[in-house]
This record gives structure tokens, sequence and C-alpha cells, in this order.
């Protein structure tokens, strides 16, 4: 798996004066540079105002942070024997993003194993004016999980144990560390599983995936982190412990605190460990491959599906024929079916094993009949659906072979998914390579990447601010589940009124005054 | 349904100076006099120190707000023409609370029927310094939705239209006083149904719903409001409208700032405006009623049930013989089934008929072959579905009939629901009239109801601080779903430590500077 290359592994080196103090960052290649004029440019695109030709998009100013000393380096040395890693080698895997597009110039990583240790860490390096990226297993897209210049590493990875389960509420409580895939594998043995599951399961931290508010491939079914998480701690800016990690279903003791910190990508607060609430394992599970002529069609057959599926329809994604060629070319995927403009995998989880395949049956049956679907194949057997799966799954991995890709993740009105696809490849006429669509059309949201051989301000500039100008129209949402990060901060009035960006600036200043958390991501560089 | 009749009747009478300038607050008969001493009393509690013999349930100080003049009536008359309600006969039904438990003395009632409406009485209130109680259909349990001295009551009774409904995502956008049963009747013609049901739908609007995270009946398949609420609109105290009022199903666009008003019992803001997640109608809805001899074999009901109906189980309640002997009583409903110590009602809901009663007949046979329940009956028909339902359902109304009640909602791990049921009977010896436990099985959520011939400050002594510090002793939640109120908001530490609490004041503090906004409830006195 392409994602599991990229984990950190422990290893430790002598400290050389060397590694410290050396502040530079840069982003891989060069970046546009028209720039946001101001919070009133801003303001307006959520009135609907035309934003043509302008762009949020350049690397913000390092802001006056201290900089790690030797006496620094000595305190965590003494907190964390053996966890506070200076070794520029293996600071390398932590200062890069997965999509390599992002880099920054961190010197310390640590690895703290306890809520206690990050409470030490924090309160240190708040009075110290030290800035910290905590990461947990560093797949995010959006350049939010690692640093900017030197921002202070801390790293969720030894924080990894599951601390309880109680197979009759299905609570699951563990540390932020623990990797989604190995939670999987512990519940499935329990007879339950994890309520999300994504293509970087084998890497991302459940931390991690609370921290960006990860939808993933089972949203549609069993619905958002904010109702599945349960309980959370977190330790904030100050080094205070905050403990909400609640097992309960229902608690309506004053204000969710909790949800703050879903969503909030580390800038609230370290979340340590967490609570989630996860569904019985089915006991039966199908996929179906299909194929459609038209974006109608495949929007019929979604309608069709959730009426004559019902309560077993587990997911239902799409990726469109540039996708099928690009997993053919990269990745030799075979096309399982014959070649269609459009390709859905539908997942169905259910108790009665009888049952879900006759609703299937039927189902399929009516969407053949009625011509919405051209071609399909269904798999029962686990490895059948894997493989069916990895035609969605591995389309991301596809791109990276295929060249600088430009990754967009927007929610629109399921009937607009595939107009954006289209109007992009009419508007970039023949300037990028390739231009595809795929995603979770249950859930409205669009995966939307362009390539180009090699890193192009040219192209940037003819995608941005048209997506999001397009989105906003819409009133769509610039980032659906990947979050703002550090590339997408300053479009988030795409998205959201000036009152909400400015209370959310509140709330950060008021739990992190220092902003010393995960600093320069998801709030606008203007209000910091 | 008697619910509606406290429902407000919209008629003007002139106003009177009289009506105007009478401070005074009364709770219908006496208090405890023991109080709580100070926050690190409170702070023990969740460390699971002993508290016994201390109480925090005295009335509260008032604050000191501006008290209403008659330029400021004059305003809201201008604001609000012919919406401005001081007859004292009209305010009567918006100062008492549903259980005729909690009595405020406010002599002004606004109404107004637009957000911007709502901004220039919250804009004004803030600057005159006037505390402002915000009501929906004011069935609250926990003195919440009621002023606490002459706090300006606004409705939102007139703010009752839905704005849009989208067939193909479900969602629902609508103002917050609509009534829950009217969306419920019109989603029904639309194939859709809301996302929660409770008894009070009959009168409790969406808004107050909302701002109370109301738990309810269907939970357990839906989810809590934390994640079907994808969009809300509030007026913040100071009249600036936080348009949050999204409808998309993913938007990681910054911090989820509608999540802090849901369950904040109206003391961040009003909630003017939400947008639901609807599921589809099911095809089908069975319901059945069943007898157990133990608790433990309705726990093991419970076990069998998720497994063998799965993504069919959308409800799981339960009642004990005393709620049945109420409902005989009182109501003079009688038992479907033979007497039981333990009543069950299970609702499947599915997208076919067939499957569902083939998944239910399978399931009956086993708990019936296994001995597990003793007798029970089903239902298909709707008539017969809501005459069972009943049985559940009206055992709020069945108490008020039996005398003054103590009501406590709270969230326990599963197995030890009846427990506290059990605990507390031999705790109160026969000081009480009846101690009935019923609630939500599956999502862990007792209602423990002791009723006694008038109120009982000593019957009361007897019952707090024990059921809180058992709860806490259980790591329980000592409000489920009713909130924390007036009545229950210096008990936030049995299920909350200081440094959350503490969080929750600072939010507070900078929504609300001033403290208009639902003063005297959610959070504990000392805080304020």
């Amino acid at each position: 798996m392409l994602l599991r290359t990229l984990r950190l592994r422990t290893s430790l080196k002598p400290l050389s004066k060397h590694n410290i103090m050396r502040p530079s960052t840069s982003y891989y290649g060069p970046l546009p540079t028209s720039l946001c004029q101001s919070v009133d440019c801003c303001r307006r695109l959520h009135d609907g105002t035309d934003m043509a030709n302008r762009s949020c998009d350049e690397a913000p100013k390092r802001l006056p942070f201290a900089r790690v000393t030797q006496e620094d380096v000595d305190y965590f040395r003494r907190l964390l024997p053996g966890r506070t890693i200076t070794d520029p080698d293996l600071l390398e895997a932590c200062n890069v993003d997965w999509l390599k597009s992002v880099k920054g110039s961190s010197e310390v990583l640590l690895r703290p194993q306890s809520t206690q240790e990050v409470a030490h860490i924090l309160s240190y390096c708040n009075h110290r004016n030290l800035a910290v990226n905590t990461q947990g297993g560093n797949t995010g897209l959006v350049g939010g999980s690692v640093p900017v210049y030197d921002e202070i590493v801390l790293s969720t990875a030894f924080m990894n144990n599951i601390l309880s389960f109680d197979s009759v509420s299905g609570v699951l409580t563990c540390q932020a560390g623990c990797v989604l895939e190995n939670l999987s594998l512990y519940l499935e043995e329990r007879d339950h599983i994890m309520p999300l599951d994504l293509g970087a399961k084998g890497s991302c931290h459940i931390g991690g995936n609370v921290a960006t508010n990860a939808g993933g491939l089972r949203l549609l079914r069993y619905g958002s982190l904010h109702g599945n998480v349960l309980g959370l701690e977190a330790v904030l800016a100050d080094g205070q412990v905050l403990d909400c990690l609640a097992t309960l279903r229902k608690d309506n003791t004053g204000y969710d605190l909790k949800q703050l910190f879903i969503g909030s990508e580390g800038t609230l607060g370290v979340i340590t460990a967490v609570s989630v609430l996860c569904p019985r394992k089915p006991k039966s599970v199908n996929v179906v491959f299909l194929g459609c002529e038209t974006f109608e069609d495949l929007l019929k057959t979604f309608q069709l599906c959730r009426g004559m599926l019902g309560e077993i329809l587990s997911a239902f994604e799409f990726l469109d024929s540039e996708c099928m060629r690009l997993l053919n070319t990269h990745l030799k995927l075979d096309n399982p079916i014959s070649d269609c403009p459009f390709y859905i995998v539908i997942e169905t989880s259910g108790s009665d094993t009888r049952h879900d395949e006759e609703k299937l049956h039927n189902f399929l049956e009516e969407a053949m009949t009625s011509s919405l679907v051209t071609d399909g194949t269904v798999a029962t057997e686990e490895s059948k659906s894997k493989a069916l799966w990895s035609m969605r799954e591995r389309v991301t991995e596809a791109l990276t072979h295929d060249g600088f890709t430009y990754k967009y993740d927007v929610s629109l009105p399921v009937e607009k998914i595939y107009q954006l696809v289209t109007a992009m490849r009419e508007h970039l006429g023949g300037r990028a390579k390739s231009v595809v669509g795929y995603g979770h059309v249950g859930d409205g949201n669009l995966h939307l990447n362009i390539t180009s051989p090699a890193r192009d301000p040219v192209l940037l500039a003819a995608i941005e601010p048209f997506i999001y100008e397009w989105t906003s129209g819409c009133q769509g949402s610039i980032s659906a589940e990947h979050g703002l990060g550090l590339k997408k901060r300053n479009y988030i009035y795409y998205s959201k009124p000036s009152q909400a960006v400015a209370m959310m600036a509140r709330i950060k200043s008021m739990l992190d005054p220092k902003g010393i958390l995960n600093p320069y991501k998801t709030l606008p560089d203007h209000l910091r």
C-alpha cells in the first residue's frame, strides 16, 4: 500500500547543532503570485460577487514564535528520553506531506506516549512560545499535517493503545495514535466495525481522523464523526487536559465541547484519546460495480437504489471513464466490466444474506430493465469485493503517477456534481493532462482532480478561483472532507460568511491565545 | 393530547402600567434549603468524592439586568406591531412550565416572525441590558423554557415557515418555530420522516429540539441531532446573525460552529432556522409489545434483537410494571398482554415488508423459545401500532395524575439501567408514592420518576444527591436528554469536570458578555 511507505520509523541519532535553528520553508516549486488583498475581497465571495483573477495561495509569513534552542531540546530529552528526534534524515518524512506538495523545516520531532506527556510538552511550548504541529499518519491532502516552518512536530504515533471496548454498547475508547486499519481489525474480531473507512486507513490515525472530521466511504450509512464520536480528550495549548472522554450515547449536561475539536485540524488542542460508537459487523456484504451511459442515469440509479436497497445501502460511489483510463494505464488494473462513461460502486451491508441478495437482485433487475445501467458485476466474496473496491480506492494512487495533481474536494447539490467536471474541462480546454471526477455520490461529495506534467502556475491560475466561484455559486463547500489546512485556509470565505469566520478566530484566540497550535492552518492569514 | 393544552393563543390586550416592573419569582412550593457551597465541593464530584447531604437546588438570585420600561414596550410595539404581548392572562402560559413546577414573572412576550426581527430584539435588549428567555413549545422538563424572573419571553411560535425541502437529498430547511409533528406530517407526504420523534411532538418546536439536543424515540436508529442537523442560523446576544444554514452533508471549512448551539439551551444564541437531514419514510413499520420476567432477560432480548433485526431495528424501549399500573389507573389503558415485571416496545422500520416480517418472526420465535420473553403482541397496522406506542409514550402523562413528580433522566451503562431503580426503591423505603422506571434501553437512557402526594422537601432530600452520586459513580450522565435548564444547573459537576465547565463559561462569556440570554440556566450559579 503506497500510503504505508511514508510511515515514521523509530530510530535515534545524536543531536548536532546543525540540526537546530535552520529557519526556512519552501513549497515545492513556484507559487502563484497574485494575493488575497483583504478580508473584504473575500467576504464578498459568500455573497456571490465576482472574484476572478485573485488568489489567496501565497505562503504565509513566519509568525514571531521562539526558535528551538539546545536548552529546549535538553528539556524534551529529559521528558521523552529516546523519543525526542532531531536527526534530519528521520525528520524528513514528517516535514513533507504525502502528496509531496508542501515541505516544512522542523528540527524536532516529539513522540509522547501519554496524555500527561502531551500536557507537559504543550505547557512548556506555550510558556516558551514555541509553535507545535500535531501529526497523525500524515495522510492529509491540504498541507495541514506538516509544519510550515520550524514548528515542533508532535507525533501521536506512540499513543496507540486501545483503552477499552464494550461489546454491549459497541463503544471503543482508544488513544489518538491508533491506526484506523488496526482498529478495524481489532473490532472485526469482536463482531463490530469502525463507523468510518477511507483509502488511507493503513496509515491514518484515529486522532487525525477526528481532528479533520474525516468522511470516507461509510458516511452515507453511519453518518459523520460529529455523531459517532461519543467522547474526546484533548490537551489545550496551555497544557490543560480537557476530559470529555465519555462513552455515553446521550449526555446533555452543558455545551458539547468535544464537537469544537472535531474538524479543527489540530488548531484548538491536541486530541489524545477518543471514544467512538461502532456498529455491529454486518453479516452480509455485497459489492456491485456498474456502468452508466450518462450522469443523469447514474443519478437515477442512485434514487432507485435508495428506494430499493433502503437500509442496507452502505456506499454509493462513482468514478468516470478518465479515472478508469488512469487505473488501466498506471496501475494496470483491468476494467471488470465493459467500457462506459461512468462507473458506480455500490455496497450493501445487512444482517440477512438471503434478504440482502434478494433486494440487490430486484434492484439490479430494475436498473438493467430500465436501461439505467448498461453493464455490471457483483461480488459476494471478500477478495472479489476488495478488488472491486480498489477500482474506487486506488484512483488517488493512479493520479500520483499521472503527473502533478491539483486536488479538489467539494460538496455540491448531488445533481450538480458532474456539471463541475464538465465545466472545468471546457474551461481548461487542452491545458491540463487529465481532468477526472470521482467521489461519494451519496454525500454530494465530488473529488475533482487535474493533472499536469509538472507544477504549472498558469494552469493553477486557470483552475482557481474558477472552481471556488463555481462551487460557491451553487452554495457548495470548497472542502467537503479534506479540511482547509495550509492550502485552502484563505479560501474559507467561499463557503463561510465573515461573521462565522470571525467567530472561529475568537474561539481560536480564546483557546490558544499565543496561536502555537498548528499555526498557518485552517484560519485565513489576515485573522492571525 | 395533554401537551397541546398549554400552547399559546394569540390575542392582544392593551398594556397597563400594572403589567410592567413587577419583579418576583417563585418556584411552586418550598425549596430545599441546603446549598452548594463552592465550586470545589462540586469539582470533587467528578472524582467520585462523597457529596451526601448537599444540594445545589436553591433559586438563583436575580442578576442586575435592567427592568422593562414603558419606553421598551413602546419600542417593541413599533418593531412587532400586534405581536408584543403584555396581557397578564396571556403571559400566564409562557411563565409556567409544562410540569407546573417552575414559574417566572415575565411581563412581555414577543413574537417575532423573522430572523431580522429577532436580531433587532436582541440588539436592543443587549444594549439595554434586558434579559431574554427564548421559548419554543415550552415542553421542557428542567425549567429551561420559562423565565425565572422578569426576563422578556421571545417566542418562536410565529416563525413557523418551512423554507425548503429537497427530496433528492432529504434535507429540510425551516424556521425554528415549526412544530415537530407538523414537520413530520409535511415530510410524510413527501416520502420522508423526521430523524427524531418524541412524546411532546404535538407542541415542541424544532428550534427547541435543536437547542436542547432532543433525543427521543428514533435516536437508536438515526443518531443524534449533532449528526442530523446540517445547518443552523442563530442570532447572537448582540443581534448579529450567524448564518451557518448549510444544507450539505459534508462541509469541512473551519470549525463546525453550529454544534455549539445544539444543546446550549438558548444560552448562546437564539436559533432562528435549521436544516435537517431526513431519512426516507420506511415502507414497512412493525411494533411489538413484549413482556419479560427479569431485567436480565430484557437485556438479553435487546442483544438478540440487535443481532437478528440488525439494520431494521428503529426503537427498543422499556417500561416496568409500576408504569403499567399508572397507565391502567390514571389513563384507563389496558395492558395489551399478560402482566409482567417488564415490558418492551420494539419498532422495526424497513424497505421490504416481507423481509421485515420474516426477520421479526425469526427473532420472536427465538425470544419465545429461549423463554426470554413470556408474552407479546405484534402490530403491523398503524392504528394498532399507535396504541402500542402509547403505552410507552403516555407514561409521562400518567405520572402527572399520580401526584407531584420528581423527574430524572440519566444515561448509564445499559446493564446498570434498572439497578438504579431498584436501588432507589430500597433507599426510599415507603417514603414515595410510586417509583417507576422506563426509557430508551437502546441508548442506555433511563427515565426514573418518583411521585409523592404533594411537593415533599424531605423526600427530595432523600432522592438528591443520592441519584446523582449513584449515576456519577457509574460514569453516567445526570441528564441524558432533558438538559440542565434551571433545575439541574448546579449539578453539572456530577457529569463534567471543572475544566470543561470553566470552558463552557468562557464560551458563554465570549458569545454573550452581558449574560442576557436565558440567564440562570445550564451553567452553575457560581460561574455567572
